[in-house]
């Protein structure tokens, strides 16, 4: 039974798996320096057959999530190539309706690619989702009962705490793909409405 | 100068020309059984570095547009093939920030091919999009001084214009999105004469 805290958590990272069929999401609490799981799960949509419900879905929930858990930043694991042009363009409106639910609450995105967010919770990149599911566990010291037996959970809550191990690292390692590096390079980009936000 | 009235109009339809460098925008009042424009423009994302900050933008803008004007339906120009999965990825991302906005305000959407959208405002899908402008100046009697230079902003009120197009087909035809997938799904209607045509 997970008894972490929302309100206790210093940090909220949510982690997304945006996919046409099944959206995995992972909430990441960080207590102090130590990260620990809040919730994790997925969003169903394959019994949706239409494509515009099923963005819909993910609009809703994944917005429903931000308002339930106030998250801090937004970890989406990414692939940035794929088989096909037709399956890129429907995975790129999936992840753009979750991106919008998050950009529309003022949470900053920052995407990881699968190989990555592998090597950050395994050590290898080449590791299998059963893995990294294991290492996850083992980590975030998870029971055995609150693990969820999808996939795409336990991906999407691997984006959040690479997101967090990412973000650990000394400044000058980043570079400018993140939100807040960005602004913070940027400060004359910033409108009065969104700098209070930040 | 325009000034077609939103209250006045029977139904608007918000016509979308998603783009990673541009947005356009169409809002087409139907006045009786009359179309007519009651604005046009484009969102510039060229200049914002950023691609969540212009994923953000687009979301914004089209949620205002969305606010401003209450349409009853959204027309998106929705190329299906593109040059590379990189680029579908991010296009494919532009129209899901642009539908998450029209979904989240529960407006309905309907997409046609840029193909489609010439074929019903000229007669030809090899239309340039110069002669779906000026075509679009005609049909919707829109004075030389109003129509928006951004050829963006007129492929967008041609989506729109397209949809109403459609929209007012007889019930029969709509439905199935093909002639071929109506005959598949309704075998019984077709009659000897034009089963042998197919």
């Amino acid at each position: 039974m997970i008894t972490n805290n929302v309100k206790q958590a210093d940090r909220i990272i949510i982690g997304i798996d945006p996919g046409t069929n099944v959206m995995g999401y992972g909430i990441l609490g960080i207590y102090g320096k130590k990260p620990a799981m809040i919730a994790m799960g997925v969003i169903e949509l394959s019994k949706i057959g239409d494509h515009y419900m099923r963005l819909a879905r993910i609009y809703e929930r994944v917005a429903m999530l931000v308002e339930q858990y106030c998250p801090d930043e937004m970890a989406i694991e990414a692939p940035f190539f794929g088989k096909n042009v037709q399956s890129m363009l429907k995975l790129g409106r999936a992840q753009g309706v979750a991106m919008a639910a998050a950009l529309s609450h003022q949470v900053p995105i920052t995407e990881y690619e699968p190989r990555k967010i592998k090597q950050a919770i395994t050590g290898t990149g080449a590791a299998s989702k059963e893995q990294v599911s294991e290492m996850l566990r083992r980590i975030l010291d998870i029971p055995k009962e609150d693990i969820h037996p999808k996939l795409d959970a336990t991906d999407a809550l691997g984006a959040a705490l690479c997101h967090f191990y990412e973000s650990a690292k000394p400044a000058v390692a980043k570079g400018a793909s993140s939100w807040k590096a960005f602004i913070a390079s940027n400060p004359d980009r910033v409108t009065a409405g969104t700098k209070k936000s930040i």
